[in-house]
């Protein structure tokens, strides 16, 4: 079973593996040691995250990596996954990315696309990277894979940084 | 306590308040049946609106209105409501208003864009309009509204049938 | 012809016909006043939208119509209106629209749906609506349509004040 | 002087530089050859990127790279290029990658950022990447970057085939 980040933070650091990031700060060990923070403080206090079963797999300056496996009570009336969960599942991805440099940032909005339906016991992934930061405003773009690496969904998500610490 | 679109569907039909159709065929009665119809068939199926305690208002050709209580377990990191949620029940009453012309049909996208943070125990209205429906595709604008009669979100979802009967 | 919006304004203002507003301030016909003079102004330094020989018929606060004909050298490679030109009027809409206030406002982003193929010489309008504004940001509604009124796209923009006056 | 695609397909084809294509084919030499076969075609007919002054620095299966310079005349009344224009060059750019296949796609929609203002007489590039494409529908991110090799938009396409050749 995955461990929650939770779990993982207690683990010696060495063990995480990181997203690669492609906008480091000065000092890339700083700034990933401050992502890992940033995510589990979230996390620690994200109840709809953890009573959906979603544990995050890393984070690094700007990224983030979520999962999480479709249950019975997530499915909608045509039998397969509720978008909305697929939609969550990203959006939380996307929220661990825009709060890895301890700034509260919230998501302003987000557009979604649905490629294909996902049954239930599926194990989605989604993967978030920042496309672009500048000022308050960011944009992330995350995928959504399933088990068996069909991308059953692209996000792209419209951040707001508060300008106040997370952490 | 808000009834089901179960319980709802056991009283007569008078009780009933539906949304005003724009759309209505030349049967305005029967397409408003058929809507009805649709939406039971539906909600009977959706594991994951019941679950989350999503109930529907009403609905007519084209348009759709779902409740929800915000509860502590759809709270984020930051102490508010997910905005995970406050798109799926965006996304259910986009659902319930473009299914109700007996023709399955699925999102195919959406944008969402969140205007205000919804504090746990809140009860989210969402209306769902159609903006326009040609061959298979379709565009509904969802409007979510908090008990302070507060706008939090706007959505757009795009809809694609299937061509093939729901009932 | 139709006239442009400058030449609208050296009529007597009764000539006006104002899309209704439903946000109008607590003196409408100042705030219709301001708004008019904001489109004047901002039509007068408008290069674009005059050498696309778009026309802006009214304004009232937080709305707009504007108009444009579909030139030869409009048409892409398929024959067509250019997607960029249809998103071009609806975009011009939106940015009289919203700078109806004072308030230098530009566009954040947007997003269009093309719902139809626009054939050269059809004349489009393009109808700008407030759906919400909070703040800094806003978001509008256009809605453009053919001579034959059929609508040819659905387009909603993010707008973003700069909390400076416009005239 | 940039040389139009047109000019470009009169010189030898080595000396194209195509945008390196993530999907390529099982003859992934055939394939660019189509994909220039269909921008070549398309350009030639396109009156509209060519009035904008246009031009298609390459393509290559699923992308594309076009540039355009701002003019005065595109120029909106805050004395910035007008959004429209920018959106137009992705658009653009948007339209020939997902028109490499020999398949008449065309533009569902699009969403858009615009992340800085652009002045007059800026260079502006958009590289188009395909994203995903599955049956008829495809998405396709556009990146658009000024002389100075800044991001000012990024823009997000859906595209939708046709099912007939376009040579």
């Amino acid at each position: 079973m995955r461990a929650s980040l939770a779990a993982i933070a207690r683990r010696p650091r060495a063990t995480l593996a990181p997203v690669p990031a492609e906008n480091s700060a000065d000092d890339p060990a700083a700034a990933q040691a401050l992502a890992v923070r940033c995510a589990e403080t979230m996390y620690g206090n994200d109840a709809a995250s953890q009573a959906l079963g979603i544990t995050i797999d890393g984070v690094s300056p700007g990224t983030a990596r979520a999962r999480m496996t479709v249950r019975a009570d997530m499915l909608n009336g045509h039998g397969i996954c509720h978008g909305g969960y697929v939609f969550t599942l990203a959006d939380t991805a996307f929220a661990f990315a825009c709060n890895t440099y301890d700034d509260v940032t919230v998501a302003a909005g987000a557009d979604v696309a649905f490629l294909a339906p996902v049954a239930a016991d599926t194990e989605l992934v989604a993967v978030a990277t920042e496309r672009t930061r500048r000022g308050r405003s960011g944009l992330y773009d995350v995928t959504v894979t399933s088990s068996a690496d069909e991308v059953v969904a692209e996000f792209r998500g419209r951040s707001r940084s508060l300008g106040r610490p997370l952490l």
